[in-house]
C-alpha cells in the first residue's frame, strides 16, 4: 500500500493511493481518529485492527498532497554518518573524531519542523548561512518494542518514507550536539507517502538528489555503514520504540558542505529527493 | 500557583497545590482537556483563557503525584554542559574537545522516558554499566515564538519543575551524540509540581542531589554558563518554542561519573533531587 495524508474540500484525510499513484482514495476513519491521521492508524493497524475502508477515489492533482504524518507522539529519530563515502567527504569539519564505526550517532528533528513534499522551505538566512540537503530514507515502525534483536528488526517495519533531513551547518558544528541545526522550522520535508515495507525493500534500493535539476547524491541503500536492521536493534537497547516512530536512515555522500567549494542552498533552489520504491519529493527554497 | 498532576479515584487530574503542600484542588477542566492534563492547561492560559474552577481540597498524601506532564507535543529539549565546575569535571569523557563556551550543547529527551517525581526506575544493567545522575532545573514555555530577543526572553517562561537527567555515560559517550544515551526507558524522572515564575526565581535558585542521603551536587542557577534568557534566545534561534516545552538547564558538578573513581547507580540507590523554591523529587533505582 501507498498512504498518504492530503487535503479535500477542507477536510484533512488520509487514503490508499492508487497502484499507478493517479488516485486517492480516503480512509473512512472516525472523527477521533481522522486529525490524528496516519499515526493512529498505524497503532489502530498494530493492535489487530482491519483496514478501513476506503471512499471514492479523487484525482491525485486535485488534492494537496501534505506530509504524510500530521501528529506525532514525539521526535523523529534520525542517523547520522551512515555511509562511508558521506563519512569521508565531512570527516574534520561535521565529522570532528574519528567515531568507532562500532555504534551509529542518533540525533532528533521536531515533529514541527516536517512539512509536505511540495511545501515552500524558507531559509531562515538570519539564523544560518551555510544551509544544506540531506536527501534520505525513512523507516516508519509498526510494532512497537524494547531490546529488539536483529533477527526480528524488520518485522516492525510498517513502511517507508522519504525526508530531506535539511541542515544549518554553521549551527550544527558551533553547538556540538546537532539537534538545533538539525530542527530550523521547515527543516523536514517529508512524503510523499509511506510505501509499505510489503511493497519494497529498504536494505536495498536506491537514493538521489537533485538540486535545481543537477545529481547531486545518488547512493544505495545497500552500502549503509549500519542497515536496517543494525539500526533498529541498537535503538531498541534499553529504549522502547512505539508504532509510528521515524527513522531517517542517514544520507549518502554528495551533500553541498562536501563540495569544493561548499555549495549551500540559494533562495529559489529547488531540490528534488527520490527513492526507488517510493516516488520523490520536490521543495522549493525560499 | 504550584501545579501537579495526580491521580485520584482511578481518574487523571491536574490541580492547584495548597501554598503549605499539604492539598491539591483539581482543576475543573472539560473531559477533553483533562487527559492532556498540563500541556492543554498552559496552551488554554496562553491563549488568554482564564484559570478553571477549582474541586475540593485532597490531602496530597492520599493522592499519587504523578509527573507533572503527562502529553508532550514533542521531546524535551535539554542542555549539557551549562556549569562550568561540570565542564571541568567531564572534560576529556564526554566533553572531548574544547566546546565553544559561546554556543550551549542541546539534545533531547523523549517523552516516554518522562517517569513521576517518587517512580522506581528500572536499572537497564543488560544496556549499560555506567548510569549516573545529573539534578536539574528544568523551565516550562508559557508563550511560544521564534528568534526570541534575551530581554523578552523571561516572558516566555511559565514555570519551572525539577528533572533528574539520568544518563548511561557508556552509551552517552559511544554515539557521539547523546540522545541515546540520554533517553532509557525510565531516564526522566520529573516533578514533584510545576510553580509558576511569578513565585520564584530560576536565574537564581539552588540545585542539590543527594544519592542515599550524601550530599553529591550542590549548585546555583546564577553561576550557568548560559543563563536561561540565553538558553531561551539562542535555542529560539530559527525555531519556534510552543507553550508547554521544557527545556532542562544543565546539571552542576558532582556527578558519578566525575569522581575519581566514578560512583555509578547501583540497585536501591535513592536520587533526591532539591531546588530551592520548588521541592524535591526523589526516586529509586532498581
Amino acid at each position: 500500500m501507498k498512504i498518504a495524508a492530503f487535503e479535500h474540500a477542507g477536510e484533512y484525510q488520509v487514503g490508499l493511493v492508487s497502484q499507478d499513484g493517479s488516485h486517492v482514495r480516503p480512509f473512512m476513519l472516525s472523527s477521533d481518529k481522522r486529525p490524528v491521521g496516519l499515526l493512529c492508524l498505524i497503532a489502530w493497524l498494530e493492535s489487530g485492527g482491519e483496514l478501513p475502508a476506503v471512499g471514492d477515489a479523487l484525482p491525485l492533482a486535485q488534492v494537496g498532497l501534505l506530509a504524510p504524518f500530521r501528529s506525532f507522539r514525539r521526535n523523529l529519530w534520525c542517523v547520522g554518518r551512515n555511509y562511508r563515502a558521506h563519512a569521508k567527504e565531512l570527516a574534520g569539519s561535521v565529522f570532528q573524531k574519528e567515531q568507532e564505526d562500532g555504534w551509529p550517532m542518533v540525533f532528533t528533528k521536531v515533529p514541527e519542523a516536517v512539512v509536505g513534499p511540495h511545501a515552500e522551505v524558507r531559509l531562515p538566512t538570519e539564523v544560518s548561512e551555510q544551509i544544506d540537503y540531506e536527501a534520505e530514507l525513512a523507516v516508519v515502525i509498526g510494532r512497537g518494542g524494547c531490546n529488539i534483536a536483529r533477527a526480528d528488526a524488520m518485522k516492525h517495519v510498517f513502511g517507508y518514507t522519504i525526508v530531506n533531513d535539511v541542515t544549518a551547518r554553521d549551527v550544527q558544528m558551533r553547538h556540538g550536539q546537532w539537534d538545533l541545526g538539525k530542527n530550523l522550522d521547515g527543516f523536514c520535508p517529508m512524503g510523499p507517502w509511506v510505501v509499505t515495507a510489503d511493497e519494497m525493500d529498504g536494505c536495498n534500493t536506491r537514493v538521489r538528489c537533485w538540486v535545481n535539476g543537477e545529481l547531486r547524491q545518488d547512493g544505495h541503500t545497500a552500502d549503509m555503514i549500519f542497515d536496517i536492521p543494525a539500526l533498529i536493534e541498537t535503538m531498541s537497547r534499553g529504549i522502547t520504540l512505539y508504532p509510528g516512530d521515524v527513522i531517517a536512515t542517514g544520507t549518502p555522500a554528495g551533500v553541498g558542505m562536501g563540495m569544493q567549494p561548499p555549495r549551500w542552498l540559494r533562495t529559489g533552489d529547488v531540490v528534488r529527493v527520490e527513492v526507488d520504491g517510493i516516488g520523490a519529493i520536490e521543495n522549493r527554497f525560499i
